[in-house]
């Protein structure tokens, strides 16, 4: 815990009501002390660091004119939230931020009152801010609303249509645009640039001088013309601020105002609190602001470990095996060295994916087409039916925002998209909704569609090259997940055919089918089962789709128990694959499916996580030990009087 | 086949370089023929009406300036491409269109070399053809490239993502806005408003007017005003068209101009092709144009059975079964009157949905937010965390684009949203774009997810009433299909307990569980299965997730065979639902899912599809029948001897 001491009024505001207490004149001080405690408390325990210190003014300001949780403050994606988080009495809990039974890293409606609407994904807020606007009038209650979005956020298709439909709606809302001009990786927006380009204009900031020295002059021309020049002001006023555009929207806009100066945003807030309609606030903040490091690296420290709070470094123990990101990376430069007609498309996540590795290497083979996952789908398609070969690096979850785009303008077309689907399986810290753990059932029923997931960093550089070369026209999913590798050494990228396993131990009593890097902790425990006289076969799956049916129809000649572990939901998953294709044949295999229950998976470490689901190499032998034992199979009448069992 | 004497040229042009030999003077004939064509043709057959028509000028202009096919029209949507269809060498199969073995209603690359970018659904022209000009970029080919869009696609995020990333790209492609201010149902858009807003005022008319004139006049004032004459000029250039959001995004853009002025569009046409980076022309038009009956209701015209060419009225038998969006639409009427928390949300489609006959009667419980699918299902989980009940009446296949949204907006948070899923399995001419058979199938893994169908439309109010008042916050989808509903007697809406499956007939041999109202076919198949001297029971299972496990339990215990029957896909469907969860148990019954296969259903009749997928009561039947024989069950060899079985 960070002294209370040098605090003068943070540890007093356990609320919201308290910050309304303090005197307007002292709210830099109350920033400061928000922004020192959560750099003294994020850099002991990490977390997602350079948003929220960028929103601290705002946050104060907004609680100190709107009267929370009666008014409601709807963030996007919710990384940016801590400042508000420390303020609505989570200042103590702090510490706890991603860890396994702590505070989320996003907004969590269960976790707060004060948290109006869960976030994690980009590009919400508008949209359920609407819905909670409409659902007040309906009620005829009485409240403020205000949605709050970062410029990258902006780009999201779901932004555009509610921004577009509250135009339409006319609902009392405020919409803030925080522009720091940096999403996750540097932004490519239109709307951003434009933006920029309007400010950095001298030309602009001349003719708005000239028109008011013009009308000035006009003055003297006579009442028509006077007239005039009102109506040509406003026309201008349109043109010289970025608010033509959200004007065009429906919302009356304001802005842009330094976002860091927190006397001025109470001010205007206080201003627009009470205008009727859609109104929309344009603020500009800096990334990291008023950490040193932070500011000069705001990439870098978008979300940290552990770090030292003076240098800003990693206290974290160099990793000796690589990250399947960055093996993908390296993969991509070398295939695209020898292909001119290959590139690699991102969506906002350039450095997350390891396509910074290739950006660098070859900067025209990476598109980033900002945070717009269903628009990087469809236009990786428009590549191909050109004969280009598009590699989408994408995290799982955020796929789930491009699926018709797949079914649509991949599938349906024949044609080939090769997706690289980081962060399939649990991924740790960022909780349940950056789990990317329902690609493989939302894939599995797209006609064409292969499903691929490497065991380990080498076979995932194999499974590239196959896709980009020797697979046929369809989309092509390999999916891996957050994290490190196992170390594997790296060698030629080799063929892997399509829908052909392979053998990794040989065994006599279960089979067990493993589906992607989960093929080395069911390796540890084929070993476990040994121990307990059970001998394991692991066939390493590669294939969701399509299966190896001459593997299992050999596998359901050879045992009576077939056990089949992925990373994933387990319905509709990869399990479910190889339950349905035996169905379709004479075998009747006890099977049992390991994967992930029919639930959402909580935030926490990535192995804690694992563990808790029973995805490690102990989870997977204990329930192969209970169901050998459930199923009064042979082996179990065998064991039961094993002691080491019970 | 249309008279081919009464056209002077349409029956000479057999591809666009034909059209390029007409003199230019002569194209508004050409336009009227065609039309004259389109309507003689479609008014016989049936399809989509008003978009063409109002295409036709667009379509010749376009095919007569750009070199097509090397040249690219990537059209959105595709209802609107019957002119291009009649250029492009389709004319003398026009009459085929949308039936089983003709044309697609649709643009599909395999039909022509013409059409350059499969289309269907909404809002992804723009970032297909962004993704066509990269690859010519990169391959550093040489050709035009021009994406269609209509006002309504506009407002989906799909094509907002597109303008967007094609202003930062910068290649040179061109955006026609084809803008007749009419979606699918009245354009909500407040883009749209701001277009029509903009020319209706004759403040801003009358400004035009007086900025040319004052610049006249300040040209006598010097240099100095002079040069800041022509800035201002520019300023309010972008300000008084509508030209200042779309050259927000990086665009250089053209219009509005009339886009029935053939001639007009030729020479604009012109101007542009060579104009270097996104150019953006807006054209106005009229759906339905020069087709009386169409241009005043264009809405029942969209799309069309066969009519009666002078009236427009349609010339099927009136129907005495009432259609599902219908029933309910009635039951949303009786829901709502109850129930003054109860809303009614759909994506542009309205009357497709049924939802036009709550507007007429609660028009405040109605809330159209355009084509933009996913904001539809985020605001309905804004409004559900309020209190308010939403049922988001969607299209199986364009709940696709909202698959993210149902996850981490509506599912993670626990937030009670019914889904009205219509257009569920196949839904005939519309073709493989619109067949909405992957919902099962992507609903399933999401947990807290709730999947019925019913059997027929009282059971569809059931279920609708069941949803809103008894089953817990979640996810609930309620899918049936396009079409006529089975004609049943329409009472009270009663109680179904969630999970909870009826028997409908009572059988010894084997057991049928049939979701949805493919249950009347099933029931037919009983009957020819009785004939057979096969005893079947069939369940109409009613929930896909959660499934009635007591009775799959039961049926387990009392049957040898389990037949599963859906429309929609197999994999992952209701049918591999019961397969997985019978795999967890120790019963061992031979399963036979009936469902679609793992490809795309082409277009044709619903009836015809059915039948030919074996969803129709012989093909369950003959299916039935050949497994049992395959199988080497009892019953097989009872029936080995039956020679009406061979």
């Amino acid at each position: 815990m960070p002294e209370t001491k040098k605090f003068k009024y943070l540890f007093g505001i356990n609320s919201p009501k308290d910050l309304r207490q303090i005197p307007l004149s002292e709210l830099p001080t109350v920033c400061n002390e928000v922004r020192e405690f959560m750099i003294d408390t994020i850099t002991k325990t990490g977390g997602h660091f350079g948003a929220g210190l960028g929103m601290v003014e705002l946050t104060v300001a907004m609680h100190y004119v709107y009267e929370t949780p009666e008014d409601k403050l709807i963030y996007d994606v919710g990384h940016q939230g801590y400042p508000h988080k420390i303020l609505t009495g989570r200042r103590d809990t702090l510490h706890t931020i991603r860890q396994k039974g702590g505070l989320s890293g996003f907004l969590k409606p269960s976790e707060s009152e004060y948290d109006a609407f869960g976030a994690g994904h980009a590009s919400t807020s508008i949209s359920a801010a609407l819905g909670i606007a409409t659902a007040r009038d309906i009620k005829k209650e009485d409240f403020n609303l205000v949605a709050i979005i970062g410029d990258g956020s902006m780009t999201g298709g779901l932004a555009f249509e509610a921004m577009n439909n509250a135009g339409v709606q006319k609902r009392d809302m405020t919409v803030i645009l925080n522009d720091n001009n940096m999403s996750i990786d540097a932004n490519v927006s239109a709307f951003s640039n434009y933006f920029n380009e309007v400010f950095a204009s001298s030309t602009v900031q001349s003719i708005r001088q000239n028109l008011w020295e013009m009308t000035g002059k006009l003055d003297t021309l006579g009442d028509r013309i006077r007239r005039l020049a009102g109506r040509l002001e406003d026309g201008m006023k349109a043109f010289i601020t970025p608010g033509a555009l959200f004007e065009a929207f429906g919302f009356k806009y304001f802005g842009p105002i330094n976002g860091h100066n927190v006397i001025k945003l109470v001010k205007m807030l206080r201003l627009i609190k009470d205008i009727k309609g859609p109104v929309f606030l344009h603020i500009m903040t800096q990334k990291g602001k008023g950490y040193a490091p932070a500011e000069n690296d705001s990439h870098n420290l978008h979300a940290i470990g552990k770090i030292d709070k003076e240098t800003g470094k990693s206290m974290s123990a160099a990793a000796t095996k690589p990250l399947y990101q960055d093996v993908f990376g390296n993969a991509m430069v070398e295939l695209c060295r020898r292909d001119p007609n290959l590139v690699a498309i991102t969506a906002a996540m350039c450095e997350g994916t390891g396509l910074d590795i290739l950006e660098k290497a070859m900067p025209d083979r990476v598109i980033d087409v900002g945070i717009a996952e269903g628009h990087a789908v469809t236009y990786a398609a428009g590549l191909a039916i050109k004969g280009i070969t598009p590699v989408v690096a994408i995290y799982s979850s955020f796929l789930q925002r491009a699926y018709d785009s797949i079914i649509h303008d991949v599938a349906l077309q024949n044609l080939k998209v090769v997706f690289a689907i980081d962060r399939a399986g649990v991924v740790g810290a960022d909780g349940p909704t950056h789990h990317g753990v329902f690609d493989i059932s939302y894939l599995r029923p797209i006609p064409r569609q292969i499903i691929a997931a490497p065991k380990d960093e080498q076979e995932l550089r194999d499974m590239l090259y196959s896709a980009v070369y020797l697979y046929p026209n369809a989309p092509i999913a390999i999916r891996y997940p957050r994290g490190y590798g196992k170390g594997v050494e790296l060698g030629e990228m080799k063929q892997i055919l399509l829908g052909k396993s392979e053998t990794l131990r040989k065994g006599s009593d279960v089979a067990i089918l493993a589906f992607g890097t989960v093929n080395s902790e069911a390796m540890k425990a084929t070993a476990l089962l040994e121990e307990a006289g059970i001998s394991a076969e692991l066939i390493n799956a590669r294939f969701a789709k399509p299966l190896d049916t001459a593997m299992i129809d050999d596998v359901c000649s050879r045992f009576d128990t077939i056990i089949t572990i992925e990373e994933g939901q387990k319905i509709g998953g990869f399990g479910a694959g190889v339950i349905e294709y035996i169905s379709g044949t004479t075998s009747k295999p006890n099977i049992l499916t390991i994967g992930i229950d029919d639930t959402f998976v909580e935030h926490g470490a990535q192995d804690e996580l694992l563990a808790d689901i029973g995805l490690d190499a102990k989870g997977i032998f204990a329930k192969i030990l209970d169901f050998l034992r459930k199923d009064n199979y042979s082996i179990y009448k065998e064991l039961e009087n094993t002691a080491q069992f019970l």
